[in-house]
């Protein structure tokens, strides 16, 4: 072989794989939908978002209600929407995000305990599904607060370029 | 096109974008100091930093005491200033940094809220600014407490070398 | 020098670096158990890891209760043990985490403060060890609760291949 050609064969073989694909490795006997780890190959791009909230729901309630921004349900559908809309303006969807954290407030309404079973089901409309089947790596935890004590929610994403 | 020729210049399209810019999307309609979301191509050094904690502002003071580390904007302050020195032993500034978490811890002289306000304006003296417009994706979330009691803040950032 | 001989050196170049170790700054002057910084270079494939808890420890005892998990020191060692466990499946070890989170409850026990010191003996089982000298970037907090009220550890790592 002539030695450039070597030279670039093996630069092929050291370039970023472009074409490799992102790992999601499910949880073991497990259908809980979150990965239990996110792969992620040299030769991506990744973005990061910053913590998004819940936009207001019912305009005429308190500033600083919960009621203004809706129970940890609405307030997690409605934050993964303005993600969704983010990733939309830059070329990505929710099946690119490879890492989440949640941060919820405990809700007054069930003893101060984060209502995690709201989060869920507001999370599943939009990972899991037939139409977006990719998981993220994900934490989830209570919070003291967030910035607006109306939140409940704020959900931070990192995505990479498909 | 000699093959060989083809081949090298299939490889300048697949290098690591070295002199790709780390890309940093503005919130639309919005002049808060955050990035909606960071971009990082690929072929970037990524420096992943401790969560850093203020320093002793005034020894004087009990050793779990707000008063020795200063109330929120102080500790702020301090914070991001021990984050620079680190930058800076790593040949980085502010201006490098792509994502950062926030920890606040409630204020007892604020009802045991965080004290927003004062952090945004110690954030403000090092992003967002003429000399350093560089901004990250950002979250910030009051937690229940942190290691030593006295502290109020503690700032998690990951940079790219530039 | 042949144009393409410089332009497949300049490729060389470019290259991400497979080579090129992680480096992890030490913080100076202290034996403090977890690095100041990880340096990540390009080239790398990075693994995220889902937030991992305790696994039951005495199924005795009721399902919500901080006695059927451990104390924070046991929670600790067993959830490390359970990222271990992670971390082999995808031919990791601890030694190539880069990037930790842990996320503590408060223990009532203790006033409701964390029990830092429970989770520190826990974790030197693992990091900072003659066999597992490797030391993660990491920030350690309190939150305000967890999925199940039982768990007083959470624990999300970040992994680079080797």
């Amino acid at each position: 072989m002539k030695p450039l050609l070597a030279l670039a064969l093996a630069l092929v073989a050291a370039a970023p794989a472009l074409a490799q694909d992102v790992t999601r490795h499910r949880i073991p006997n497990s259908d809980f939908p979150i990965a239990r780890a996110v792969e992620v190959p040299a030769g991506r791009t990744t973005v990061y978002v910053s913590g998004a909230v819940p936009p207001v729901q019912d305009a005429n309630a308190p500033a600083t209600s919960i009621a203004r921004f809706g129970d940890t349900r609405t307030q997690t559908v409605n934050t993964l929407r303005g993600i969704e809309r983010t990733l939309r303006d830059l070329n990505l969807t929710h099946g690119d995000v490879v890492k989440m954290q949640v941060f919820l407030v405990g809700d007054p309404d069930r003893g101060g305990r984060m209502d995690f079973e709201g989060f869920m089901a507001g999370y599943r409309e939009f990972y899991g599904t037939a139409a977006q089947p990719n998981l993220p790596a994900r934490s989830v935890m209570a919070v003291a607060g967030l910035v607006n004590p109306g939140w409940l929610v704020e959900i931070e994403v990192t995505a990479v370029r498909p």
